[in-house]
């Protein structure tokens, strides 16, 4: 078997705070070092622009799984769009087809979402610098899916450990 | 225009409380001595058949949106089957054809989805006696949209207010 | 089980024949008399609008599955929308829904995808006054789940005996 | 926009005719020579498999579009597996994905849906060694937006050039 890991991060399109984006970078490239795939909600903003952004510059393969019907507003740092027209329904297909899934920075609906079908789909979830209230719930519903980290470096390990545990 | 509102009951359908039960069956009543159609996730388990179950009793018509790809494990009182055979990405049709979602009891990791997915398409959701941490989290990420019940009752006539500043 | 048999009714939104939109009308009705629930796209266009205008007028209960994100151009003849937000992912929905496909008229492109959606999930397909291209076709990839009707009376005949074999 | 060209190819999983197979290796391998990316089904069987064989050979990358929850049935020369766990609805994703399609072979009823899909979403589809009534049916429907090819030179000849007039 010949395929890759693939590492989904989600985090706010709208409204991220700057520290998330400058992480959200940092962790786009990491992932990129590591040769994992990196999967997104493909847009040109917010953390999802980021990201990519990141793992481009840093050599990675970027994909990009789109609400929309056609690839208006995919982040120019997306290599391949998954185009499914689907708005929302699309966040399920986000976290099918990561390995890991690691939330980026303060989320808003849109993550808490996939963090959310992550659970139900028993895909392990790192949440990255979250808020307080959002680690304490996930922790709770979500059980030993759910890690907690607060620098990229401590992300990555976690998934690296992720992803060995599921050979 | 002469469709009939669309109530959405979201809730656990592995493990729920006793109490969440018989909420769920008096919900269900309430919901079609209203007049409204009830929407769920259809299955014949927990809060999904709970609810069915009250409104069917109640003469409610009854609309179960199914993960499944056949109707194999649909609660008997639903009266009319959506068979999406989407998994969890039903949930977004679930929220999206809803006027109003009514997440019942503790809720576990498809509750949640369907709270974040119901926020990110800007549809009220009335959290029904769950728990503290998760009032506390979607009441934060989801601002105005989201209202707190403790009784039937009071769920109920927030929905009926919410119906009618939709109109 | 109490659930109702669901008779889907596909065929042309854009430009259908005029001729269609009168058998589409009838075939409408038709379903309503038996008793049956009318499944359709949901549209205020074409066959669909017929159909669900016929049922409507002659007491039927109609359900919509809509393309769209929201109720924006559902035919007000449809009492109950389900609101995917999915584009034409919808059409794999609408054919997994129903106990029997009926195609109305000479169909498009979409009436195609779901004649074919429906095939493929081994849904039986009456196709009702279609072009004689489309039924050699889909009769030799469908095989036995494929008949052909020129009458709304035959359309309902066969309907009938498929729900009875099904039983 | 450093997006690279995707190439959606479909055929039938079951009971494919072994020149078909034949063809839909070569047409993996002429893909992934002109710097295209392989879009497929992307199970381990029929046409699905043969063209990402084929594309994997000759150096390709190749993306596979899964019906399934998870990645088991996928075909070993898929570098990336998009999980949709959404069936036949996921024939929907595939063509909005794609810039070109080509329908490999005589296909069955989910090859039929794939064209259909492509031609609603006004997709450029190639028929390469399809059958006759295919070839009249759909290019009936589809009007200009059908193409037909005899062989895989003729089909990539056929996408080289409605890729340059896509740009």
């Amino acid at each position: 078997m010949a395929r890759r890991p693939v590492i989904g991060v989600m985090g706010a399109g709208d409204g991220p705070r700057p520290q998330d984006l400058v992480m959200a970078r940092e962790l786009g490239a990491a992932v990129a070092r590591e040769g994992w795939v990196l999967l997104s909600g493909g847009r040109d903003i917010g953390i999802m622009d980021a990201v990519n952004q990141g793992a481009r510059a840093a050599g990675g393969l970027t994909i990009g799984v789109l609400r929309a019907s056609d690839t208006k507003g995919v982040s120019d740092a997306v290599d391949i769009a998954i185009v499914t027209g689907m708005g929302s329904a699309r966040n399920a297909i986000n976290v099918l087809s990561s390995d890991v899934v690691i939330a980026c920075g303060v989320g808003g609906t849109g993550t808490a979402s996939e963090i959310a079908l992550a659970l139900q789909s028993k895909k392990p979830v790192v949440l990255l610098n979250d808020s307080e209230d959002s680690r304490r719930y996930f922790s709770r519903i979500g059980g030993a899916l759910v890690s907690v980290a607060d620098t990229v470096e401590a992300a990555i390990a976690r998934a690296r450990d992720l992803l060995a545990a599921a050979r």
